[in-house]
């Protein structure tokens, strides 16, 4: 038996939030004083460390779980499923339904629910429950749904990632042009072909590290204190998952039995162009080989870092064969890696 | 092999909340027309239905994630382990980090995230995650700490339930009296001992229900219509209980094979009095037989619904010889079993 991903779905969002659109926003520093750069100083800085030249932002009239349900969706015509056998519904989130404008989170019901709710499954033996765990949700749940059916509990499982971080940001800080919105889906199956999860690897840092992104108040003092926002700690981060992120795929992969030669593609959590690259560049170093061309599929650049959707939409696109220069064939070996808020990092090496 | 909960342990707030102390709310039809009863006529008529009497709410300065930590600091010495030698902490809630007059959810980091830091557990390798399940979320992380375990990849589990529903109740609102705070958590062991988990069963019933329980607008119509609160259709879920719960218990207690006349106590959610007994009831008919007297524990008359602690928190008071009458012994058959907002029901068969 094999585990094995047999559907993909992505939803990104219409609207296009361009860098230039930030050009008129009133940027501070976390103490609240002001930046002694004109802001398409500030934007041109930005796209050099992150990569990011737009992102998307979610209709109006959508929320995280509407998004959620229409990646689902095409992950079970795409895995070509009847959706009435699938054993669980994971949605992987962090922030749950935020309305536009608003500023609470409804996460009652949970967003799985909801969704299963939408796709108008009937099944209740279905259960529909909602993961927080990060960036690295999506992925987490992709562990879980191998968990369970490892165990004997599911056969079908629909995983799901779904993000709008537009709507928790601070306009007043500069990192605010990093997030976006979006949502991935999968089909987690117990199949009779080989290949599929190889070896999974998850670890949470919280000693030191639980609150390198934290919720937190926004940089303009004169605004309410009770409002909180999405907020980071960039460059701790930066340092801690060029770290720990190299070796936890490194644990990964050598649990995989792989040789690191044989590895075709890295898809890796869209967080920041220079720090993925970093990244990679440390976990070939730690087996003193070198990055090759065109291990690691990008998508950042144009849709920014939409948390736990990324990975899932990331695969999504180059399935269909959305992504230039980037295919996978049937026998490759690909990694998936992420790493967020926990702070938390897994990875999946993966034969296609 | 059986796996076990080895160690328990509860946080119950110490602040009591009596009925007499919602004689001055000005409580509110849904429409937000008035209600032609005095409030003392409301409580009373409440007590009668729900059995409760008065409920704990959290100190000012403590958060969801807070009264887990102490929760799960007690089961850890009780299950007397060494705690890096965790894989993983689940933590079930519902509405994550609400501060005392804010109505902000805080869910980033997760709260495990931060539960785990409190701990000051070192090893990176102990995953720390939420579950959001509704009130069923600490039986169902229970269930999945199972899966793990079975799966072989883990082999102690720490799993919390924690909540402050105090912060999300409207006031105008006369089913606001039911919900209370607290915490409970458990270890969940492989062990070389017999019993522990024999059977479990999880549904999710979403396609009419899953809106049951809601985050909606105060019964005040005054009030802001952004602050959204704890609200259900009490009724629809009575009725929805009755059946599918009892059902759902059939189900697992039929799988793990063990007589209904062995079964020595249903450890079951603590939602309100009269919808408990009526499931009870109805479970027992479903094998044609009369609920023996003493079946149920009750803590509800105290303590209040607080969503996924109460399962929790119930079995350490029995544990503990906290609740008068009620024992469990070595080899005693027990039933857990939960229903909420999803909606979500679960219920394990365990061998003490």
């Amino acid at each position: 038996m094999a585990i094995r991903i047999t559907g993909t779905g992505s939803y990104i969002p219409k609207n296009i939030e361009k860098n230039e659109d930030f050009h008129q926003h009133k940027f501070l520093n976390a103490d609240g004083s002001s930046i002694n750069h004109p802001n398409e100083v500030i934007v041109e800085k930005f796209k050099a460390i992150t990569g990011i030249v737009e992102r998307r932002y979610a209709d109006d009239n959508l929320t995280a779980s509407d998004l959620g349900f229409l990646a689902a969706q095409k992950a079970i015509d795409d895995a070509n499923i009847d959706q009435e056998e699938i054993d669980y519904i994971i949605c992987a989130h962090n922030f749950g339904d935020v309305k536009a404008n608003a500023i609470q989170s409804d996460i009652l019901p949970c967003l799985a629910s909801r969704i299963k709710h939408r796709l108008k499954i009937k099944n209740p033996k279905c259960v529909a429950y909602d993961i927080l765990f990060g960036c690295p949700g999506w992925i987490e749940g992709v562990i879980q749904a191998h968990a369970f059916i490892k165990a004997g509990m599911a056969k079908k499982c629909l995983v799901i990632g779904t993000e709008t971080l537009s709507r928790v940001v601070d306009k007043h800080d500069r990192d605010s042009m990093i997030y976006s919105d979006g949502a991935g889906a999968g089909i987690v199956e117990a199949t009779d072909e080989e290949g599929g999860i190889l070896a999974h690897e998850s670890a949470s840092f919280t000693y030191d590290e639980a609150y390198y992104l934290y919720f937190g108040n926004s940089n303009n003092k004169d605004l309410c204190k009770d409002t909180r926002y999405i907020k980071m700690h960039g460059r701790k981060i930066y340092e801690f998952a060029l770290t720990n992120v190299a070796q936890a795929m490194k644990y990964c992969l050598d649990k995989s039995g792989v040789d690191i030669a044989d590895v075709k593609k890295v898809l890796i959590h869209q967080a920041n162009e220079k720090m993925d690259e970093a990244i990679i560049k440390r976990f070939y170093r730690l087996y003193k080989a070198k990055a090759p061309e065109g291990i690691m599929p990008m998508s950042i650049h144009k849709l920014g870092n939409s948390s736990v959707a990324t990975v899932p939409t990331l695969f999504d696109l180059i399935r269909n064969n959305k992504l230039e220069e980037h295919q996978i064939n049937k026998g490759d070996v690909i990694i998936f890696a992420s790493v967020g808020a926990g702070m938390h990092i897994n990875a999946v090496v993966y034969k296609y």
